[in-house]
């Protein structure tokens, strides 16, 4: 008798950037093309893969590294993803028009084609992260892609710490959310708060895993990058990771090296962990529609 | 100069049960006056203190332990709470009418009135734990309660897997979220999923104190307690505990004591833990509706 094993491989690029944007895209293929020659089938770039993470400063000349859905990454992404037959997460500084841009990714399926795509919702603004600068909030709504590999959710970054942009990708059918993301720490703060920082960013995406019954992949960068030399830079802090449904590390990477980081998972077992925790069973959908006010006062 | 410190002391009540109601009353009882001594203003029982976890067998002589939400338990702890002039926060078995039951709680205010109820929203059903046969889920919807000693909220055992009561119970105004719960491990799965099992439970709760900027206190019994003697019966796995808003565990109870579990926490810094991780600021409250779906299909 043999046991029937549905696994599929899928691999998260953890990565560092630097600033010719040339170099960022060169790495970033031959990473892609070496964990496809490991036979993962679902690859995910981390949070604009191409540049170094300028939001760090506000300044108008950085809008030219923008490009189209269908531009450089498509057309180069999308041949390495017809060769190998896999999918590919890319997030990209999409311009949209002139004066309006997101941060997005496509999803490019197994034919080299356009799957689709996703506009970051929630759009942070921090020191060092002046993301509403540059980022119109996306439009698209949550987005989940039936894909030959399987069902496939797409957030990006600021979405981690949103339970609601988890649940409703979960409700539209992704049995995996995908996290691309750029989060590291500021220096003079790694020491004191560095490691309950990263802790409640890991926390929080295993939550959704556990809310949702579906895997999450967060994928990082990793270096220190200094874009405005007034500030102290970021120290990007990697560590992306895979997690089961029930919220379980299954593989991590370091926090400062690049990385092609793999897990074999069975969507098949999908069911399994949903009715042994039974939440989508038990969900109040008529009292939840307070959830769309910002506060109930 | 004097630095104003706004520090509230919180207590949980870990207890085991036993079959004699009157003698878990009693207990109960000394535990919050223990407790109110050691100066806690805000305490918190577990779920059904006052009986064993009798949900592990369907049988109809159960609801004769049912009261009112004026019975017998607001009468006894409404007397030490005026007394020690503290909020007490008690689950009960509420017979609201003939054939109409509810897992709910009260809270006593200060002056030992009853400040209000809530009726547990999520009812779950599972091998050992057949609530959907004795309570019918609540109508209250999600409740916070503006008290002498803070903004708290209420929320009972299944409903601390849904991120969307969380929520909303946050923006109520809540800046405390209490589980009263009664967890545990069935005997033979143990060894194999205990750890893991216990970690998603105390994960998805500190989930919310991050998504929410607020503390969570959750307090579970202790103890192994068969009611339906062809089964193994549960260990319940105590581990209450509370988190700051970041997720951090501030104080843990054990597996298998009773204890008072105390934290001194301080609501003043509400604010500044929500503009250190701004999440409230960025929800896409208007991408939010279809979170009251079943499923998107």
């Amino acid at each position: 008798m043999r046991i029937k094993i549905n696994k599929t491989r899928v691999a998260l690029i953890q990565m560092s950037m630097e600033e010719e944007v040339s170099k960022n895209l060169k790495k970033a293929k031959q990473m892609v093309i070496d964990a496809a020659k490991d036979k993962a089938k679902i690859i995910c770039l981390p949070e604009m893969y191409k540049s170094l993470y300028f939001c760090q400063k506000e300044d108008h000349k950085f809008f030219k590294i923008a490009e189209k859905l269908d531009g450089e990454s498509f057309s180069e992404f999308s041949k390495i993803s017809k060769k190998y037959k896999i999918i590919i997460i890319v997030p990209i500084f999409e311009k949209r028009a002139n004066g309006l841009y997101h941060n997005s990714l496509i999803v490019i399926n197994d034919r080299g084609e356009l799957e689709g795509f996703y506009r970051k919702m929630h759009i942070p603004d921090d020191p060092l992260y002046y993301e509403k600068f540059y980022f119109t909030p996306g439009d698209t709504g949550f987005k989940a892609f039936k894909t030959k590999f399987g069902n496939i959710g797409t957030l990006i970054c600021w979405d981690q710490w949103y339970p609601e942009a988890a649940r409703i990708t979960s409700l539209k059918g992704a049995e995996i959310l995908f996290y691309p993301t750029a989060i590291g720490w500021h220096p003079s703060e790694k020491d004191k708060y560095g490691e309950s920082q990263r802790e409640s960013w890991i926390t929080i995406q295993r939550s959704h895993a556990i809310a949702n019954g579906v895997y999450v992949a967060s994928v990082n960068r990793v270096g220190f990058e200094r874009i405005d030399q007034n500030s102290d830079g970021i120290i990007f802090w990697g560590s992306s990771f895979i997690c089961n449904p029930q919220g379980k590390i299954l593989v991590k990477a370091s926090e400062d090296k690049e990385e092609i980081l793999v897990a074999d998972l069975d969507f098949s077992k999908t069911d399994i962990f949903r009715t042994h925790w039974p939440f989508l069973r038990d969900r109040r959908i008529d009292a939840y529609n307070e959830i769309t006010k910002r506060f109930i006062d």
